[in-house]
């Protein structure tokens, strides 16, 4: 199993800009995702998070359940659609959190397996250290062979 | 007036991580605003332009109009909500690009001034050196007093 540390390293990798946003994977396992984005290097012109970065630290966890819950053989996540809603300012560190369920993993897995590829819907909550939702996004994915 | 190469330094200032990007403001003038991102620091997992690069090129643009057309004693843009469509990938540099309309900057003024706030939205397209349009956003955003 691929632990959350090689997540990290490997979408920093991967995604440079993510790395520059010193976003890590903080949960990969089973059919929930999560990862975590500190304000530092992400902050904007209100000294609040950057709405690019609250994005990426969402859209990111359909990438790391296309390695855990959906990883097939051949499969690579791609992200077709996102909306984004903005709800509150960040003023600390955010955690962005996804889960996905049973019934959703075995249609996605038998459609891949079927067609080759198949599409998903994520609903990402990013939440601060006290616990208000920031940022919440609705992410359509599709799983693919490459 | 503010040249697009001084807006391109004062969003590098405030937005640290539309720097790491480097993406430059290329047209900021009358009822348009664009920018252009370059491949190179915002690739991918399939060596396209990261979604969430792609995202933020478009997503400033709203940020630019607030200091053109837009413009107004106090007022600075707020991001509420962006709707984000990935058409194609893009394998080169692209240019993000909006235009809003007469009518829609003095409404949006003429709102400002009477209740310190006012909400517009801005379609953006996102192209590429083919002319491809890319991906293409929805954004709502909110001209607010400071």
């Amino acid at each position: 199993m691929t632990s959350p540390e090689e997540f990290t390293a490997n979408i920093h990798r991967l995604i440079p800009i993510v790395a520059a946003m010193q976003i890590e994977v903080v949960e990969a396992e089973g059919n929930a995702a999560a990862a975590r984005m500190p304000s530092g290097p992400n902050v904007n012109h209100f000294g609040t998070a950057y709405a690019g970065s609250l994005f990426t630290v969402a859209e990111l966890l359909g990438g790391v359940l296309a390695g855990t819950a959906l990883a097939a053989e051949g499969g690579v996540p791609l992200v077709k659609r996102v909306e984004i809603d903005f709800l509150r300012p960040a003023t600390t560190d955010v955690v962005a959190r996804t889960e996905i369920s049973d019934a959703e993993v075995a249609r996605v897995l038998a459609e891949y397996a079927e067609r080759g590829k198949s599409d998903f819907e994520l609903v990402t909550d990013v939440t601060d250290e006290g616990g208000t939702v920031v940022a919440r996004t609705l992410g359509l994915y599709q799983l693919r062979r490459f």
